[in-house]
């Protein structure tokens, strides 16, 4: 059997994460036993969700144990079979986690599925074409449910999220604004996912003067908005919003090291009566596959190129990973692992 | 024609409402046009949304002119008509304002509604069959969506709305429990409105400590929250909502003088998958026949026996109103004009 490399949670961080929260090891890979199969991973992706589960507090998912493989999600090929499912060969997606290879239950369901790449890339099965693809999806479509001609914000505009988020909105008819940080993204975020206009969150010193920038980029008002980050954004945005305007909460990036992080006007919530809705795309199941086709063909089609930060080699996954959180990465974040 | 004595806003509130904000006025009341009717108030309604429209700043209603009669609904009888649809003697409810008459155009939709006095009291038409109770039924039925076995919290409890809400969970089969202000309002929440439990947000300094109690009193924790007040028992309810839970805001009489009144952990809507919304009653008003039909059986049949705090004489509205906004009031605040 192949040498496996991991990377684990060796501690749990205070405040911000580092480098020291994580251990690289090393251990042959098991041999199989019946309906199991060995993968071999190409591709890890690096999402914001994982700094929630390295956190021992009550969140919505179990904490991530000590001294365990990290979670995340794997695309990658088959070299070895004992399920009649899968073939030698065939390339699929799961939830490998933060390692070379997986044995895997193939049984089981969902806990790998064979993708096509014959139009789609394989790594994008990991993020635009995979759960942060059906994440923008779910929100968009099932909370904020934009109808054309309305105006969508969205936060991290420029992240595997965030433009997913835009392209579904823009082919619905809307006008589509997004927030992310620096000038770069926002250029990328104009000019190749074809958003109406970006405002550059990094240009703002408080949520006053970034809700100025809002009311120029969306002078009829916002009706849907989807939350990435939290803080400051969410509260300029919330000054901005339209009655009976829809927010999907996906995540508040800016509190994962848990200082406190207070929504300044949730007086806003009554004026405007607004809805504000929480969501996890993984207790959505029943919604994957029409969000998977959608995605499937934007990309397919070329109307969706979304880019990617490929980090190369296990060992650079903590850097990599730690990046993100800071917004350093441009793009869906993804570790290259041959 | 009688003489009629009205109230006006003088002045806008700078912080907290004061007497000085309000002045008398007296004039006769002017002859009846084609279509209309004269009604004399027996009961005007106090509410907390009035306060809010005292303001100037943005918010869902237009704020009230400055020297006009204030905004509020009455119940009363016709005396003169020229109306049709209308009889001297009728009992009926409108929005007449703070006075002791009003002209009504009879023939403009829900203007005017003739109410039976056989079983239900005329006052409560402004309270528990009128649009406190609609309020309470329509965040309970249509956002909250309690299921039976859940438990459902509303603070403000022993208020208008609050006690309808606490009668239509208990019927729906809920646990439900008040939070409220002082032992003798929470006596009356649990002994004579029937709440399962009524936790006394004076006893607790901050939301930490209010959040503690609530988890006595719910120790299934949270499934639906019917929001009137905002602020620390805002954030000590979140620390208690299960996934999946549903928060109603109907109100944030906490900050209706203008004061910062920030959501601590707007984290909580997304780790348990909150939905948060606000609404305006007068926005659903097709639901108003159902939710008036059921509420009219509770008070009809004794089963929700609403208590009210009546003021005297139109003279005393403006301390009563002033005394609602500091919950001195207890039950449904009405001022009898007759």
């Amino acid at each position: 059997m192949p040498q496996n490399q991991s990377i684990v949670l060796a501690s749990r961080p205070q405040g911000a994460a580092t480098a020291e929260n994580f251990r690289l090891e090393s251990a042959a890979t098991p041999a199989l036993q019946d309906g199991q199969v060995l993968v071999r991973h190409h591709y890890l992706s690096l999402d914001p969700y994982m700094r929630g589960r390295m956190n021992e507090g009550k969140s919505y998912a179990a904490p991530q144990p000590l001294g365990e493989v990290m979670i995340g999600g794997t695309v990658g090929e088959v070299l070895e079979t004992r399920s009649p499912r899968f073939a030698v060969g065939d390339k699929v997606v799961g939830m490998g986690g933060w390692q070379l290879y997986s044995v895997v239950d193939a049984e089981q369901p969902g806990a790998l599925r064979k993708v096509d790449t014959t139009h789609v890339p394989l790594s994008h099965y990991l993020g635009a074409v995979g759960m942060p693809g059906v994440t923008a999806w779910y929100g968009l479509v099932r909370i904020i449910d934009p109808q054309a001609g309305q105006t969508v914000v969205v936060s991290a505009a420029s992240g595997a999220v965030g433009s997913a988020v835009g392209v579904l909105a823009k082919s619905r008819g809307c006008r589509v604004v997004g927030i992310a940080g620096g000038a770069e993204k926002c250029t990328y975020v104009v000019k190749d996912l074809g958003f109406d206009e970006c405002v550059d969150y990094r240009a703002h010193a408080d949520a006053l003067s970034l809700s100025k920038a809002l009311k120029l980029a969306c002078p009829q008002g916002i009706d849907g908005y989807f939350e990435n980050v939290g803080g400051m954004v969410l509260d300029a945005v919330m000054l901005r919003m339209n009655a009976f305007g829809r927010i999907a909460v996906c995540g508040m990036i800016a509190g994962y090291d848990g200082q406190p992080l207070p929504m300044s006007y949730p007086q806003m919530i009554l004026v405007q009566r607004l809805k504000v809705q929480g969501f996890i795309v993984s207790e959505h199941m029943q919604d994957w596959p029409a969000a998977l086709k959608e995605l499937g063909q934007l990309v397919g089609s070329g109307r969706f190129r979304p880019r990617e930060s490929v980090a190369h080699g296990l060992e650079g996954a903590p850097q990599a990973f730690l990046g993100l959180l800071k917004g350093r990465n441009f793009g869906k974040q993804l570790v290259k692992l041959v």
